[in-house]
């Protein structure tokens, strides 16, 4: 039986756990769970899974929530200090999916009080990849993958040889907007950006897959939770989104992970390791699907996808900076205060006017996140057709 | 330094298979060299790479090459026994590449004095697969599949648990006339045959191959190297030979092995295994190939396919029998002596005439392939157009 946190548990990998915690209540006990500001979601899931311990980032709804549940056994934290206190709860998994980087400081207090991560959000170690590992050592916990392309490449080097590796290649799936032309994808709205062909993600993650800076972000991702270079990491553009991702060894022999588009796959995976639990999904079926295509990522129409690799050369406090202001930016144009060609642009300028400097703490990659993150928020204000409040 | 014997030297896997030695010269020693009856080539080959001992099982074609070198350090021994005698002598890791069930008794041979195996050929596994993996279990032999479906399902194996394996999927080209319809290919000519579209191979397997029987006897192989039933493996149409095969897990995961199609990847592999070695071969470049193809297998004008899954279900001495048929029907062929839609006609005459019986050891394996020589011969007469001598 292991004793599970899900840092984030309204969302939708937060849910889909949940799904397979229902599936195999034999195997998953739920000690804690953490939010946002949804407190009816986050009561019917006390309810039914009945953990020690929740936390509501946003104070009002916790005490919306507590108000409610006088009648249930449960400790009702708040604010950013109560979620990080539920992932420190013992227990032997913490499943971190926060959006953004609200998710590097309780994530961080869960490694330090040395449970093994299942790690859905890519924010924390794109912020303060080094340092995350560093502590992940230091205290022999386990980051495992949850996010497809990097559970495929963990699964593609599972009983093979690290120094035998030539390169990783991550699959993309050219996202919502592969098909426009750079002048029909400028001014494309929210909506139209919002509708991916193949993964049902939250809002943030398919605005970042329609401007492949979800493929940037992942390339850093992958840089630290592989402990490889940038030079050794490539992207491939894989528009039916089955080849989850490939590692390719020095004897040119390709080892990759494939399956139907379905996060309970790469969650289960994390939540069992090393087992795996018989899921009741489809199988996939290659014949049936015909044909899988690849084609090079294109860099002039997805300049983000360079800004991935642009950060990780500079490293430092330069990806925590892409980050943010790639926060920021998305937040302005769902909000539709800027256009999406203009996301690409406040995470340039951004990291432009950005001066790198080492992380050697959190407290460094927390300083350029609240750097960035103003300084992002200008250049929205000063692209912005009318005035933002 | 492995010391390395190679059964089948001179043929198609036997020259690659010095072509990796002569690149990592400091890696292996040639202890044993044994081919048929190319004693040109076996000439080469020991003044370049200098064995202890070679073997042609030819007695002719060892005369003459004794004849040949009485300046060389080495002991020719000759006949099917001289060449169990090579594949005796000591030494790491035998790799076992004579074409067809003569290769049984000199890689039983090999195990035995408890040398590792690169098994490139199929036919010992088929014609008695228990026997084989009793006696490497016994002998602490590992067995490396060298097939480059075996072997990428091997290496998809690694690092999971066996538990957890759903099915194994065997990619098929399709072979040389998967295009061609019934019509067509009833009866043609051994020239379209061999004309292999992704594979260079020797004639026997190409023959197999545009048949689908190599797909049917690698059904059999896969039943035994992988201890899993007929039920759980299955094979999938892709004509592209660039997914070399699949494993899925019971979580819907499947993981596979990629590469171009070169038998150096897969024979490197079991020779270094579990390391690997850098081949200089060009890398794998799925956007520059554009698309992958799937289909399903076409039972109707590739009956082979389905003799394989029989013979399983009979057991016993039946996959011997179907190995021995399959290669006086090919041989047959090749000689122009019966069409091509005759081969399947030749096999399955043979199985339906053929009473099953246990193999206990090695003589029953033996027997079977003795009695379906004999009975497959007498169906090659019966249908060849003019008479055979």
């Amino acid at each position: 039986m292991k004793q599970i946190i899900i840092l984030g548990s309204t969302g939708s990998i937060g849910t889909n756990t949940l799904d397979i915690v229902s599936k195999c209540r034999d195997g998953f006990e739920v000690i804690g769970l953490t939010a946002g500001s949804n407190d009816e979601k986050l009561e019917d899931q006390l309810r039914m899974f009945k953990p020690k311990a929740v936390a509501l980032s946003d104070r009002a709804a916790a005490e919306r929530l507590r108000a409610r549940c006088r009648d249930v056994n449960v400790d009702i934290h708040d604010g950013p200090e109560g979620v990080a206190r539920v992932a420190e709860l013992s227990g032997d998994l913490v499943v971190s999916a926060i959006v953004g980087g609200a998710g590097l400081v309780p994530t961080l207090a869960a490694i330090r009080t040395g449970k093994h991560i299942a790690l859905a959000n890519k924010e924390p170690m794109v912020m303060a990849g080094r340092l995350m590992q560093e502590e992940a050592r230091a205290h022999g916990v386990h980051i495992l993958p949850v996010d497809s392309e990097h559970s495929a490449i963990f699964q593609s080097l599972e009983g093979h040889r690290q120094e035998d590796v030539h390169r990783l290649i991550l699959t993309a799936s050219g996202g919502p907007l592969w098909e426009l032309s750079s002048d029909e994808m400028r001014d494309v709205k929210p909506a139209r950006a919002l509708q991916h062909p193949n993964w049902k993600m939250g809002a943030k993650i398919t605005i970042d897959s329609a401007t492949l800076m979800n493929k940037g972000l992942e390339v850093v991702e992958a840089r630290w939770l592989f402990d490889l270079p940038a030079s050794q990491i490539e992207v491939l553009v894989h528009r039916e989104s089955i080849i989850h991702s490939l590692v390719e060894y020095k004897d040119r022999s390709m080892i990759a992970q494939l399956g139907l588009p379905d996060m309970r796959t790469p969650i289960s995976y994390a939540m069992h390791y090393p087992a795996r639990m018989t899921l009741d999904l489809p199988s996939l079926d290659l014949a049936a699907i015909g044909k899988l295509t690849f084609q090079n990522p294109d860099h002039d129409r997805f300049p983000c996808l360079g800004y991935g690799y642009d950060a990780l050369r500079v490293g430092g406090t330069m990806p925590a900076t892409l980050n943010a202001a790639n926060e920021i930016a998305v937040a302005a144009y769902l909000h539709e205060q800027i256009a999406f060609h203009h996301i690409a642009e406040v995470i340039h300028g951004t990291m432009e006017a950005h001066s790198s400097r080492e992380v050697a703490g959190i407290d460094e990659a927390l300083e350029a996140d609240r750097w960035a993150r103003e300084k992002a928020g200008m250049l929205v204000r000063s692209l912005a057709p009318s005035p933002v409040r």
